[in-house]
């Protein structure tokens, strides 16, 4: 199976303007095709900015709103999967949430955040309750998970079980939890034998400082590209290859003793 | 609460050789000692040597054996915790153990591998049952496992789950897999909010090239202590009040939800 060439869009785009959001994510679909991807990857609550405070409600929409199918029109026009984050209306709830769209502008999955990280977040949004959200793309098993979600290796694990292959992490990372970028995404790719793409927002918003550092880790613990702190298009190879021969090499899935776990539920 | 002051005895003394290995253990509990340290730590299978093959079975001792104590005896001489790896005897059965002296020469506590790593150890070693032992010393709650099974994000949240303040670690951490020490211990003391002690063997054993690298790592993801490649006694600081900061700084406890980590169990 061919590798999937795949882009991390490190960009805060202009918090609280979709119209000129979708102009970036646009931009980059672009540049991103050329250079053979066929997956896009935005950060956390790309689609709107994430310090947005009391435009969340105003700004959030369905799944398949207006915003969705702008992002549709574009991956189709490129054809290129793109995964972007939004606020997400059901009905009274709002949920953190992030959609993959599939390159002919099809919806393949819609993942809503069950950690909620912060006094913000857990103001505006409603936690997600299913854990594992995943979809087929190119013959590769996809999940997803938002942000701090990842720092639970609970929910990483969950993914490893039900054989995620790549997992997609839109994020919003900030000062200074770089720990999170440098160290711990390539520790959870290695522990739980996935590639792990996380895309971060940067600069400062609101009162947040975000530290990019997007970075796409593959399964033997190393970091296929990293992006700086700016504003930056990365792209990196998801090899099928490389992690079956990981998988052989580690045997976490494999020698793990569930029984001994039931501390954890 | 006063800081534990830790020593991590990185050696691999001389494999086979229980009189050599009590002498280097003699040594290192001096040292430590006379630096004000009141806890020892030594690397898996240290009383024996670790690539020890058909050896296993005869230096094999139960955990209230000769070697154990001698153990006792260094630690009640030089007023220090000693806790040391060596294959442990219980009729039929030989489990990969660790046992925690105190300062009056007395066993605190006694822990067996889990998680068997590799085709050596799958053939000479029956599975510890217990996922989680533990033990006070100082005011601190002391955890343990052994090498491999730190490698399991479960087995450390289960001991987070229950208390541990500081875990222990031996460990006969092998070429090409320094990433564990370099990168995954670090962040398994983050995500789970506790000291880690690693301590390793060092050096060509047999069929192994063991790497050193052993690590004194604090719940803020930083690394206190960390040793070289060779023989070496390392130093570093258990601190209570860094360890409450750093919870009330880092929620991952507090923020977890069981209720979705079923399929772990």
């Amino acid at each position: 199976m061919p590798p999937l060439r795949t882009a991390l869009l490190q960009s805060s785009g202009i918090p609280g303007s979709v119209a000129e959001n979708l102009k970036v994510l646009d931009d980059a679909a672009s540049n991103a095709a050329a250079t053979g991807a066929r997956l896009l990857i935005c950060p956390e609550m790309f689609l709107t900015g994430y310090a947005i405070g009391d435009q969340v409600p105003v700004l959030a929409e369905p799944a398949d709103g207006p915003g969705a199918r702008s992002v549709a029109e574009i991956a189709a026009r490129h054809g290129i999967a793109v995964m972007y984050g939004y606020p997400e209306r059901d009905g009274e709830r709002i949920f953190n949430s992030a959609q993959l769209i599939g390159p002919g502008g099809e919806s393949l999955a819609n993942y809503r955040k069950t950690h909620l990280f912060g006094c913000f977040e857990q103001q505006w949004f409603t936690p997600g309750e299913q854990p594992v959200v995943q979809a087929e793309l190119g013959g590769i098993r996809i999940g997803m998970l938002i942000c701090y979600d990842v720092e639970f290796p609970e929910n990483v694990r969950a993914h490893a079980l039900a054989g995620t292959d790549l997992l997609l992490v839109p994020t919003a990372q900030m000062h200074p939890f770089q720990f999170v970028a440098e160290s711990l995404v390539p520790v959870r790719a290695f522990e739980s034998q996935m590639y792990i793409a996380y895309v971060n927002r940067t600069g400062p918003e609101g009162e947040f400082e975000f530290v990019g550092l997007s970075c796409l880790a593959s399964p033997d613990g190393a970091v296929r590209t990293r992006a700086g702190r700016g504003e930056e298009l990365v792209i990196g190879e998801v090899d099928p290859g490389l992690l079956s021969a990981s998988r052989e090499t580690n045997p976490y899935l494999r020698d793990r003793r569930p029984g001994l776990y039931t501390s954890l539920v």
